[in-house]
């Protein structure tokens, strides 16, 4: 669809700052646009993009200028191009509602309006399926599971017994539901299972990646709150409870019952101890395992971890330790010789 | 199903302290515990909602007191708790015996008696299921596998070909046996892969998380040793052995060709270099990295992996560093003016 | 088959010395060789076993000796030896060509010849599946995805809508090729998705591991160079540039739009930050975390990852500091008594 700038601005809003008139026909990141296309900039490490780039416009924060080119300024770029995108590039992911007949699925299903299932999907009794959902090919739902509306379920998902799934969700494909928790009791030199009894509830509009495990409860609930995105191959142990709208980058473990404030956020390959509070607000840098609860709004990083200017300042140390050590064995022979020589 | 506090006590044993005759229809944990519910107390961290708990009747340790409640006094709190479990929930994971008529089996498969075969099954030649196993939904069998009896194979599991898996073995959703080894040998520029020829054997009582991989060896086997428990997401390399009631908790890694003894636990996120071998009884704490073999009952820490007492001093001993390269620069300077005034 | 060594050494090359008539007939590795079989020694770790192996020839690099058995002299004892594992052993993998009668493959899908389709695969409008590419059982190929001539991929991988991948790849169980990127803006105190609508791009000669993921571009393309091999539960973001012939072992995790050059070796666990530049033939060590670019050729290690041999002075160095502490504290005490003596 081949639009004027000034007829996009309309549709994304933002403010036009130079020629409205340029055709704009499709989106591109900075590096790859070319003529034709609208980009945009939003973080820093790209500004030298920006005389480099071959699109036709930019969205920009306000006070950027460019020599040539027509501009939109805007308050938060990035939420402005997701506006552009959403417009050029209609949302292959929206399925066509039916139900594949290879579909295996149980008469005691409850399946809502608009609903799409996929081929060899299996729907296990008692399940309720609400409207406007789809639910990809190979996908595995299990008795007694329920999923709100306009979620969008992936190949190849498998999603338990008893789990409670809200609006909106997002769950991408290989990722497990409602596993059993990872608990065992010692019985002399055995270990024996401890039934794992429990639930998994995700709220609205959580997003879920590929091939993420989240553990069911021993008793009680595993909880993902509302607004909640969780990146590729991150795991959540048994009884864990994350609060609304945090972010857990790849591959990320939360030890068993740990509990999760709002807005928390765990960088690529953190890890969280079982049992243990990460208040709100509070983020753990990439690779940081955090052995005790975090208060809010800090920022801890490294293992064991701690604030994160304090880490910062130790691992700079850290380069001069070998020094350190000759330094004071020379100041202990220096004062050998002082000592000697100042004896009475 | 209603019993009395005595009734139930007939059941799963353990000693009566307190009112008998209090109705129990349900087990739950000790925070979420309702009237009607028995619950238990085994971690010391849970001992202050021994006073909160709503539970009518609480499982303890010997020596444990209440103002109100009935107690069953146990050796191990957890273990009877489990009995409790066992009594009020029926085990929902229990499979009527049967073949769905989606499943595709090889001719030459053997299946035992009992066995259950979910939708969309696909086992391949020369594969046997012995008696009582339950394979669900969209798991891959392939060629030439043994499963021994009373396993449970949770939806969407790939196990390859020739894999050997014994007797009342459990394996989660999404995990994969039996994977080619990570093998290449250097070819001038580039990679060639060094077939992987290998199986694995996968021994009684053992426990496999969801979306666990473990690789075939390269010749020979990749071993996982009886009553071993693995968490979710953890990586096995070709060739490894692992000993018997191992403990590996989630996203823990372990390098080709090492050897880990009995008794084992490796907490979340740790690693094992390949090659190395892991004494009986040793621990690798959460994140920690082994560079080097771990001697039997030895804990240990960090990366590079320490004993971990010794580890915790350095650790400790770091939030001392930055003060300490002070410190001495000041010794440095004060030693100076005292060499300058006590030179002859 | 069995065959003598000299005929062996006529089919894999290198150079015989001493007995070419013993009869061989299979391949092991050297701790688990019996009588009939050739074994080889490449790693210098298993030289002990060159006086214990019970094979009946051994291929070695040139140089060696052996009191009793025949051997092969070899430039590079592993190739040869595969060139021993191809022989005897037949590929199990090469599949029989056909389309199982349970496969939904869509009407406007290219499918080539000597195509080997499983059952309940799922192949989308508008795919191609060039000659001779095998697709095992369960395994999702979305709308609009090419998989180029010879490739293998295993039962139950889920490859999304516009993947183009190249010839002879190889794609282990599990696998999810196309997820989309983690991509979300801060909008208030909620999340607000990015479209993901670019793809990914695998070239020829690539492996890719059980359970790995790797995601779609925001726009543009992941990009998985020619000849590289990703080992299991391998994490790979949105617009990620991996070079030819890398290494990427286990449990790695790569952040969004980090660029790898040619042959990077990544070890197990290790991690490379988001929109970092890592140079051709540079190596992180095991569960070293790359915080910065790091230059081609250097090797790095620890968190933050460091140059090899400072991290591992500094990793000698940290066993010397709780005593540090104590000398420098004693240092201090000393000076003050020889400062109170020496005082005018």
């Amino acid at each position: 669809m081949d639009v004027t700038l000034r007829e996009l601005v309309g549709v994304i809003g933002g403010e036009l700052s130079g020629d409205g008139s340029v055709v704009i026909k499709a989106v591109a990141g900075i590096r790859e646009a070319g003529p034709g296309t609208v980009t945009f900039l939003a973080n820093p490490r790209y500004e030298a993009f920006l005389k480099t780039t071959r699109a036709s416009a930019i969205i920009v924060p306000r006070g950027t200028s460019h020599p040539t080119k027509p501009l939109v300024f805007a308050d938060n770029p990035y939420l402005t191009f997701i506006k552009a995108v959403e417009f050029f590039v209609p949302n292959r992911n929206v399925q066509v509602p039916g139900i594949h007949p290879t579909a295996i699925i149980a008469r005691t299903a409850r399946i809502g309006s608009g609903v799409h299932i996929g081929p060899n999907v299996v729907i296990e009794d008692q399940t309720t399926i609400c409207d406007g959902t789809s639910v990809l090919a190979g996908t595995y739902i299990g008795r007694g599971t329920e999923i709100g509306t306009g979620c969008l379920i992936y190949p190849n998902v498998t999603i338990r017994e008893q789990i409670t799934i809200g609006s909106r969700v997002i769950i991408h494909s290989g990722a497990v539901i409602g596993s059993d928790g990872f608990g065992f009791v010692r019985d002399g030199d055995v270990y024996r299972k401890v039934p794992q009894i429990g639930n998994v509830v995700i709220q609205d509009d959580v997003e879920v990646g590929a091939n993420v495990t989240i553990d069911r409860a021993t008793t009680g609930t595993t909880l993902i709150g509302k607004g909640t995105k969780i990146d590729n191959l991150v795991q959540i142990g048994h009884n864990v409870v994350v609060g609304d709208n945090c972010i857990l980058v790849a591959q990320v473990g939360i030890g068993g019952s740990a509990q999760l404030g709002t807005g928390v956020t765990m960088a690529g390959q953190a890890g969280a101890a079982g049992h243990i509070t990460i208040g709100d607000g509070a983020t753990v840098g990439a690779q940081g395992g955090a052995t005790k609860s975090i208060q809010a709004g800090m920022t801890v990083s490294g293992y064991p971890a701690r604030e994160h200017t304090q880490a910062n300042k130790i691992y700079a140390s850290l380069l001069k330790l070998p020094d350190l050590l000759k330094k004071v064995a020379e100041l202990g022979e220096r004062l050998s010789k002082v000592e000697e020589r100042t004896k009475d």
